[in-house]
Order: structure tokens, then C-alpha cells, then sequence
């Protein structure tokens, strides 16, 4: 069993949760959504910006996406090699998943230092190959290059499904997840704690879920729809800015696991977990009300969509803040 | 005028050329023949090989490809960073063309030191511009993360062309390239040696050309193709090996740029840079002689493919070899 631990606090860690401040179909570290916005700008005054759009982008029609990940800052030696693949590939597909798309195809780009072993890149393709039998992909081509430090970018491909923006949830909507938010964060501090790979936190964080289910049961009904990367609040955060709606979410309804409840040791300190925790991929999505009921998979409703702007959590704007790993 | 200096040995400099092996639409280093062949064999093995087939990777309709550069691999500070922004682009984009294709749309993903200024990332970008703009394409997404080394991994995309491969060279077709070979691996000399970045083969390095014309002017009068930033020899190579045919170069017909010749000092020196300088990204292809008269762009015919294996220089096998870097 997990020790009893005092509250996580990411920000002070060096080795950080995945920080990406999704916007649009660029997925960034927060450290810039200012250097973002000017990027943004720069691009359509260069006459070079697509539809910059959402969580992937759309092209002809294929749903694309890239997701990055960097040594010691997403990983570090505390991460076993088949899980850092892993992570890469499920994070890129969880992106055209944001996107109501299943992801078919990947391309994996690898920087490798010289002192990369064989051993360490098929335990990296180890994790690909677990996370391309998980999620039916087929791996269709990549590089390989030297470099200073190790990285594994990968691109996911996925015939266009039903475009689920982030900007279209609506006034009267149910707020949902699809998974038990918090396991990831806490898992990464049980990890650095030295608990056993066994540990059903850890494995929450080495092998994040996204949404396991056929697509056709969940995106029909379904108005808005991100990943949960950034956390449970900058991904409500987001979809407030996109679609300009205030985002409510009811603690009473948030699905605690029992688990991330012993490891935090007290409801306050599990909610926080909750709501701020990264590093995982489950989706979060709006419904109308009147399709909500026809979702065919099982959903946690966790609040509602209202006129207006921000995210509150039970009836109070929300002073939790999502982890910055890029200042 | 750059200085008369000793034959380049890249294969001894710190700062080498990109070499790429391409196999199949993985394109690799050439640490690891060795590597990727087991790789193909894991990916296929564990039944999630796609159809891992040339420079770029056929999906749906689309051609798409992979391409990244590593700080203090692919470049230093010497090259300055809208040239980083711009090779990376054009080295992306010259893997659709050598599909036959052409590249519309971009996924850039970056990662960032903590260090890297603004004026930087913007100076990366607008190389990124300058080719979205010569080679006229939009940037559809990417992402940005936190990395302890600066790279840039590109992912390029074109509806298919004609499906042109590295390994539909016929025996009796007549082979060719589309610019002046071993410029760009001058230019990169030059610059190290200080020479004015106006220099007119300094500028093939940093801003290296593709194939400028309309596709459709070139790509049904050819039957294999590939893009030439392994050098040309090496290409050759590929296209031998996937073939399975002789590729003959006339050294008699190579086009030699007066520079070339006034910068190596030798015409043995200068046919060693033009056979084995990498860094450029123009396209080698062979054309069945009932089609090559038809080609409507300007081409070198350098020689001829026939029946039998491996590359030969006016009928001798060759000693060149390509530069690796990932040793």
C-alpha cells in the first residue's frame, strides 16, 4: 500500500508533469501562451497559418496531430523505457481522440544520444509497440537522428471522424470525463516515492487510458471534446475560452478512486489531486442534454455548461491552477 | 571569393553533415543499418509494421513524412536560425517530392531549451516562413515542449502524386539529377571557414533548393525517385539496392558548378564533393528513355541503369562513400 503522503505540490518538483497548454491545434508548454499568441499572429500575417484550430488538425481527411516528449523534462531515468514510448504514443493519439477520430497510423521520430544503448531503443519501441496493439495503430514510418538529448516525437494519423472542436459546447450542456481523474499525477509521485510498478497509481501514470471504447458510442452525442492532459481545470479553462461558455464543475460528482483517496490522505488534498493533475489522457467532453443519455459508454457527468465565462467549482470560480513545468 | 582550401573531410569534422540513410520511408542515420533492420524486423514481427516503403509514407491520399534536426548535430551556432527553421522545412518537403508528390501543409514540432529567447524561437520561425512561402505550404499545427537540446522535427504532408519509388528502377532507364550535386556541402565548409553568408554556395547550404518546377512537368516521365540529402552516392545506393539494378554515373556528364571547381581546386576534388557531399536536397531519378526527352524542366543526365547490382563511376565500382555522423 501506498505511504500516507503530504499533498503533492508538481510545482516544486524538478522533474514536472507533461505541462501542455493545449491551444488550438498546437499543443504547448505553458510557459508562453503569450509566445504563443505572437506565434499565432506571426503566421497569419505571414499568410502561412492554417486551421489552427483544435487539439489536431484537420487535413483532407485525416485527423493529424504530433505530440513531443522530451528526457528530463517528460521522462526521466525513474521511467521505464517501454512506458516513455508508451506515453508518446498514447498522448499523440488521445489528441485525435480530443477530436471525436480514431487514430489508425503513426510516425515516430526519435533523437537518440550517442550513448543510447540498443537495449534502451527497443525498450523506447517496446512501450510503441504495447501502446500500437492497444490502440490499433500500424507504425507507417519516422526517423531516427543523433542527438544532444533523447527525445521521441510522434505524429498520429486517423481518418477524420466527427471534428469535435473544443469550441462548440453550448449553454446547458453536461460536463463529463470518461476516466477517474488524479491517478497519473499521483502515480508519478508514487513513482518518485519508490512505490512498485505494480501499484495500481503508477501503472495509472506508466500506461494512461484514454477512452477505450468504440468511438461511434461516445462522439455522436457528444458537443465538445479535449484531452485531460493539461488537468481537469485548464482543460475546462480551455473549453470555456473556445467556446466562450462557463464551465461548473460539481465536487460532489467528481469520481474519486479509493486509491488516489488513501494516497492523499484527506478529501481536500484528493480533490485538489483531482482537478490539477496532469499526466493523464482520459477525455473531457460537453453534451447536450438531450443526447446525454444516448452516450453507450460509461461516463462520469461532473457538472454542467452555463452562459457566461470560467470555470467554477461549485458555484465558486476556481483558484486551482494547472502545473507549469516551462517558466 | 572563398579561399583555396585542402579537399573537405567531413567524415572528420565535429560538426557533419545530415546523413540520413534513408530505408524505406524511415529515414535513418547511419549508425544503424544494422538498427533499423532489426527494427523492421520487431515492427513486423509484432504485426504493426505498415508499409514502411520509401522517403515518405502513403496514408489515405496523402503522402506524408517525418524529418528532425538536432542541435549540435544537424546544426551549430554558425548556421543562423532561420536557416535552421528553413532546412528543417525543405528537408521535410524534398521527402514528398521524392514520392512524387508535393507537400501543402506542415506540423511543426519544436523542442526549446529554457534558454532560448523569443528573438531565437522567432528567428526559427522565420525560416519557417521563408519555405512555407518558396514551397507553398500552411502550418496546420505542431507543438512546443521544453527539451534540454533545441530541435525541430517537421512533418510535411501533400495529397499523393504519382507514387513514385525508390524501387521501380528499370534496367536501361536513363538516370538524373535536378540541380548542381556537392554545392551545399561546399557551402557548409565555407561557412565554418568564416566565409560572407552571401556567398553564392554558402546560400545552397542555408537555403538549399528542391525541385523548383511544377511537379507535373517531371514526375510522369520518371520511374524512380529520391531526394539527394544522403549525397549522391549514397542515393544511388538506395535506389540500386531497392531496385536491384546497376547505376552507372558518367562523371563526364556530372554538372559542376565553376564555384565548386574554384573552391576544391581540382576537378579529382571537386567529383568527390559533387559524389559525396550530403546537405543538398535535390532530386535523383531515373526515366525509361522513351520518357525522358519528354521531361518539360530542366534536368542533368548523369547516367544510365542497367541490370546487375551496386553504383559504379565511368565503370568502376565506387570506393566513395557517404559521411556518417552517428557512429
Amino acid at each position: 500500500m501506498p505511504r500516507k503522503l503530504s499533498p503533492v505540490r508538481i510545482a516544486e518538483i524538478v522533474f514536472r508533469t507533461i505541462k501542455k497548454q493545449k491551444h488550438k491545434s498546437f499543443c504547448v508548454l505553458s510557459r508562453e501562451e503569450r509566445l504563443l499568441d505572437k506565434l499565432f499572429d506571426y503566421l497569419a500575417k505571414a499568410g502561412i497559418a492554417g486551421d489552427l484550430g483544435d487539439d489536431a488538425a484537420m487535413i483532407g481527411r485525416m485527423a493529424v496531430s504530433v505530440d513531443s516528449y522530451s528526457e528530463g523534462i517528460h521522462f526521466n531515468s525513474l521511467v521505464p523505457d517501454d512506458s516513455i514510448g508508451y506515453r508518446a504514443v498514447t498522448g499523440a493519439v488521445s489528441d485525435i481522440a480530443a477530436m471525436g477520430s480514431e487514430a489508425k497510423y503513426v510516425l515516430i521520430s526519435m533523437g537518440l544520444p550517442r550513448r543510447v544503448s540498443d537495449r534502451k531503443f527497443f525498450g523506447l519501441y517496446g512501450g510503441i509497440k504495447k501502446a500500437c496493439r492497444k490502440w490499433h495503430l500500424s507504425v507507417e514510418g519516422g526517423d531516427i537522428v543523433a542527438s544532444r538529448s533523447l527525445y521521441i516525437s510522434v505524429c498520429a494519423i486517423g481518418p477524420a471522424g466527427k471534428n469535435i472542436r473544443r469550441s462548440t459546447a453550448g449553454s446547458g450542456d453536461i460536463l463529463f470525463i470518461t476516466s477517474y481523474p488524479g491517478l497519473a499525477a499521483a502515480g508519478l509521485e508514487l513513482l518518485k516515492e519508490g512505490a512498485d510498478k505494480k501499484n495500481i497509481l503508477v501503472k495509472k501514470f506508466l500506461y494512461p487510458d484514454i477512452f477505450s471504447d468504440d468511438g461511434e458510442k461516445l462522439f455522436p452525442f457528444v458537443s465538445a471534446l479535449m484531452d485531460s492532459s493539461d488537468g481537469l481545470i485548464e482543460s475546462c479553462q480551455s473549453i470555456s475560452r473556445a467556446s466562450s461558455v462557463a464551465v461548473n464543475i460539481d465536487s460532489a460528482l467528481l469520481p474519486l478512486k479509493k486509491e488516489l483517496l488513501v494516497f492523499c490522505g484527506s478529501r481536500k488534498k484528493t480533490l485538489k489531486m483531482a482537478l490539477e493533475g496532469g499526466e493523464d489522457y482520459y477525455l473531457i467532453g460537453t453534451s447536450p442534454a438531450s443526447k446525454f443519455a444516448k452516450i453507450k459508454t460509461p461516463v462520469f457527468r461532473i457538472g454542467t455548461v452555463t452562459s457566461g465565462r470560467g470555470v467554477f467549482l461549485d458555484g465558486n470560480e476556481t483558484g486551482y491552477k494547472g502545473f507549469r513545468h516551462f517558466k
